[in-house]
Order: structure tokens, then C-alpha cells, then sequence
């Protein structure tokens, strides 16, 4: 009985992934590539952004770990076995990193030290109008585990906090808005606009001309989903209209951000390189650990993808 | 009757002080300068930055309400009236705005975004490792309201947070240390250090060689109080030296930070123009009004200075 770690990591990392799967499931044999003579053994399989095909004719696959919140790349892959179950990551110490870099963003734009940091540059000393928390909204897109712990954290810490999710199932202190309909209220309200969505069909390209239309005129947008989620050109003429303030984007359409793109030096862009919530090694594995003996066990796995869903 | 705005504001803000003021004690007389036709009928004085003399010679003058927590510049004025009590300012949105700026800079030490900024600039696409809160121990020096909130504050984001006070008074969830022998354990354990200190005889300079050798190699210093706090040189050794990794400076030696001042262009020194928690106009009035009807009322006003202490 075997595991396939199919990832894109570097080999130095790669291994340290290999090491602790090793250590957590000792009865297990675990590749870290394929190779014909393994494939009749394996039946589990734990990846990041593995490439695509490498999880095809593997006759007695019976689970797939995702080590990523975001399944969107996976389910492109058209030779990803549809019979088989496929779970997300979802770890508590990567939501908690999640909500971390959105406080940070929120705080940077509610509190305006990403112009202090301009003045620095500029050996300006100028203190700028401050306001409290509790006159700042902030909207946060997508609910899920990730998005909720964001919204609270952000409540927590003193702000307004709405949020628009397909279901609208509610959470406490946070405006909670539903369906298509939900959207441009909760995008009229906010100063400060949090995207957490996961990508679907749905929400490919939802923030372009049209939703930044429906913002609060300088509102600002923060982008720690996918880049596919946004129109990056509508994004720009926004940008430079006045119609948004700043945005913060740790994800794009090419990543990493290519050299020449305009978004690294743009006066109103704060770029991250895809750090905003980075997979916990130790955590991660624990929770592949226990989908894995779960499903070993008979029982069903948590937090599997609904493919008609999409997440 | 009458109260004194003793103010080093430009006209426009003082003109919104003062009608803030008339607004809450409409049956007091308001100047907002000494004029000899006026002195006989000052009872009270509400101050920020007085020029030095303008509280003398008072003769009625009772109360002194600062709408500044710190008060260390005021003592220093030996025209100050010795018999006249007086109060700091004490304003929970005051302390909330301090704890935000903490929490920012704990986050960007922690998180590495100011490093993502200098990659942004370089632009360098390149994910960093990243650790949880837990894993990192921030230190509070001064636990007064500042450093209450702020150690609170920063307890709830999810570090480990120590403190350091001449009392020792517990703090749920903070590891709290006392008097000259608890200072050496705080430094040496923290990774971040946060000064929150009133300025004083005993803290003048307290940051200098010495105690930048006490912290752990690599650590940072956030300076939210007082420039004298610091002793500039040592600090630039410091950095320079590596013994301490980053700075972030919201005081210095002399405001506004001098344009030919090495701070403003260190790569490991970030410069806020003393904004660190802004006096607000609405409740600082409002607190200060309060103080006033107590004194006028035969009570004790609340926050009032021990002069033998410094604060």
C-alpha cells in the first residue's frame, strides 16, 4: 500500500514534505514521482499543483489530498479520475495566516501606512486625519473557512464588517449578504473589499468594469483568492480613474507577476508573491494524515470537493 | 469663569477645538491665547504643546487638563504651577489607535511584508518562510493604558506576549515583569520589543548599547513613546551591526525627524511622523469636559499626575 506526494516543489523541500508523510504514516510506502513499478500499489495520493496527468491509470487510487485550499487548477486537469474523492486543505493555522495578511492590508489602508511609507520614501513628515475602526467597512467575499475567519478576526479588531457568500448563512457580528443579489449592496457599502472566493465558473473575471462600478468611489480592493477573479485591465483603469483608492494583490493571472508587468511598480499596487496564506507544513500533514487514515478506516474524509461546485 | 486652549495648533485646528469646547461647556468663557484683560478669570487650562510661561501667573487657575497622555515636555517647564493639579489625558480611543499601530508593526516584523515591500520595489517575486503568532514573543515595556490595550490587543491576534512595568500588576494572558531585574529576562526573550514607556528620569536613554546587547541578536525595536527613550547612535549600531534586525520609529531626538537625518533612508529603519495614536478630537473633548465638571464640582478628576514620578 502505497502514497504518491505529487507536488511542484523544489527537491530540498519536496523531501522535507516526504520526511514528515514518512514519519506520520509509517506503514505506508511513500513516492515522491511516478515509476511503473509503484503504480499497481498506490492508493492515495497527496498534492500540490501536481502536474497534469500524474494522477491518471492508477487503478487502485481511492484518494486524493489536496495540500491547497484552492482546487480550482486540479479540477482543469481533464485526466483527474472523476470516481475518486478529492479533498480540500482546510487548516485552521493556514486560515489563521489568512486572516492575518488581510488585517495587515486593512490596517495599512484604514490607518494610511502605505502613504507613510510613500512619505518615508519621500522624507515627508506629514500625520494624515485618523480615524477610528469602527467607521470603517469592510466587506469580505466569500464566506468559507477561510473568509470567516477573516471576518471575525477583522470584527475583533474593531471594524464593520459585512460579507457576501452564496448561501448567506449567518455569522456573529458580520452583515451577512446572499445570492447575485446580495453583491452590489455589500459592494456599495464597503471601503475596503476582501476577496476570498474560491474560482468557479461563477466567479471567473467577477471583479472587473462593471462590480468596481458598484464600489464606493476610492474604495480599496484587496485580492487574496485567485487572479482569475479579476479583469486585470478593468482592474488598472479603475485604478488610475480614481474610481478605486489601492489595491493589495497577492495573486494574478501569471504567476510569478512576469518582470515587465505594470502592477509591480504602479503607484497604487502593493504586490505579494502568493504568500498571503502559505500551507503549514506541520499542520497540513497532520490533517492529510488523518483524511488518509480515515478513508483507510471506512470512514468518509473531510472537506471533499463538490465537483459540480466546484470547491 | 473662564479655560485657557493652550495649544502650539495652526489656527484652523484650534478654531475646531475651541468650538468643540464652547459646544460642551457652553457657560465658560473660551481663549484660545493669554491676554492680561482676560488672566484674573482662568480656572482652567486645557493644553497640547503650550508655549513655556503661558500657565503662569494665573491666579485663579485650578485644573491643567493635558490632551496629551504624555506630559514629560510640560514638567519640564519650570514656570509650570506647582500647586495646580494635572491631569493626562487618558481616552480609550487614544489607546485603541495605539494598539492598531503595534498590531501593524508586529505584523509586518513578523509576516515580513516590509521585506515583501522592498521585493516589490526590486521587483523580486519570492515567498518567504512563514511562522505562526504563537511562535513569536513580542515584548511591552510600560504597561500603562498604551501598554495595556496594546499587550491585550496583540494577545488576542495570537502572540506570545510579555511585559515589563515598575508595578508587575498581572495582565490575563501576558507575562508580566517588574522593577530593573524583570527588564533583562523581557529583552532577552523577545523577538519584537515594543517601548510604551512615559518618559522620565528613570527611562530617559533606557535604550542604549546595553540593552540593545540584552535582546536576542536579530530582534526588533517599535518605538511608540518618547525619542529621548532612545539613545540614536547606539541604535544605528544596532542596526548596523545586526544585533537588532528593524525599527520602526514613530519619535526621535527632534520632530519633525530633520530631512538630512540618517533615519529617513536606512533600509532597516521604518519612519512614522509621530502618528502613532493621534489625540481625537471628539472623545479627548469629551474627557477633558468631564475632568473639568468634577473639578467644578468638588471632586478629584481622574488621571492625575504624580510629579514626583514623572507621569
Amino acid at each position: 500500500m502505497s502514497l504518491l506526494l505529487a507536488t511542484d516543489f523544489a527537491p530540498d523541500a519536496l523531501e522535507r514534505w516526504a520526511a514528515q508523510v514518512r514519519e506520520s504514516l509509517p506503514d505506508l510506502q511513500v513516492h515522491t514521482r511516478r515509476d511503473p513499478a509503484h503504480d499497481a500499489g498506490i492508493e492515495f495520493a497527496f498534492v500540490a499543483n501536481p502536474a497534469p496527468g500524474v494522477l491518471r491509470d492508477l487503478p487502485r487510487l481511492r484518494f486524493v489530498q489536496s495540500m491547497w485550499a484552492g482546487v480550482d487548477k486540479l479540477l482543469r486537469d481533464p485526466t483527474l479520475p472523476d470516481e475518486v474523492p478529492l479533498a480540500r486543505m482546510v487548516d485552521p493555522a493556514m486560515n489563521r495566516a489568512m486572516a492575518e495578511t488581510a488585517l495587515w492590508a486593512v490596517l495599512n489602508l484604514h490607518r494610511r501606512f502605505f502613504d507613510y511609507l510613500d512619505q518615508q520614501r519621500a522624507k515627508q513628515w506629514q500625520p494624515l486625519p485618523q480615524r477610528r475602526a469602527n467607521e470603517v467597512n469592510v466587506a469580505v467575499l466569500g464566506l468559507g473557512e477561510m473568509g470567516r475567519t477573516t471576518a471575525l478576526r477583522l470584527a475583533a479588531n474593531g471594524y464593520r464588517v459585512s460579507g457576501w457568500s452564496r448561501s448567506g448563512t449567518p455569522i456573529a457580528r458580520v452583515d451577512v449578504h446572499a445570492r447575485d443579489a446580495g453583491l452590489p449592496q455589500v459592494l456599495a457599502q464597503a471601503e475596503i473589499v476582501i476577496n476570498l472566493l474560491p474560482l468557479t465558473a461563477r466567479t471567473h473575471s467577477l471583479f472587473n468594469a462593471k462590480t468596481f462600478a458598484q464600489m464606493r468611489r476610492g474604495a480599496h480592493f484587496v485580492n487574496l483568492a485567485r487572479g482569475h477573479h479579476v479583469v486585470e485591465k478593468d482592474l488598472l483603469a479603475a485604478l488610475d480613474s480614481g474610481q478605486l483608492g489601492h489595491a493589495v494583490l497577492d495573486v494574478f493571472h501569471t504567476e510569478p507577476l512576469p518582470a515587465d508587468h505594470v502592477f509591480w511598480s504602479h503607484p497604487k499596487v502593493t504586490v505579494l508573491p502568493h504568500a498571503a496564506a502559505q500551507t503549514d507544513l506541520r499542520s497540513a500533514t497532520a490533517i492529510a494524515v488523518a483524511n488518509i487514515n480515515a478513508v483507510r478506516a471506512g470512514y468518509t474524509p473531510a472537506h471533499l470537493v463538490d465537483r459540480a461546485q466546484g470547491y
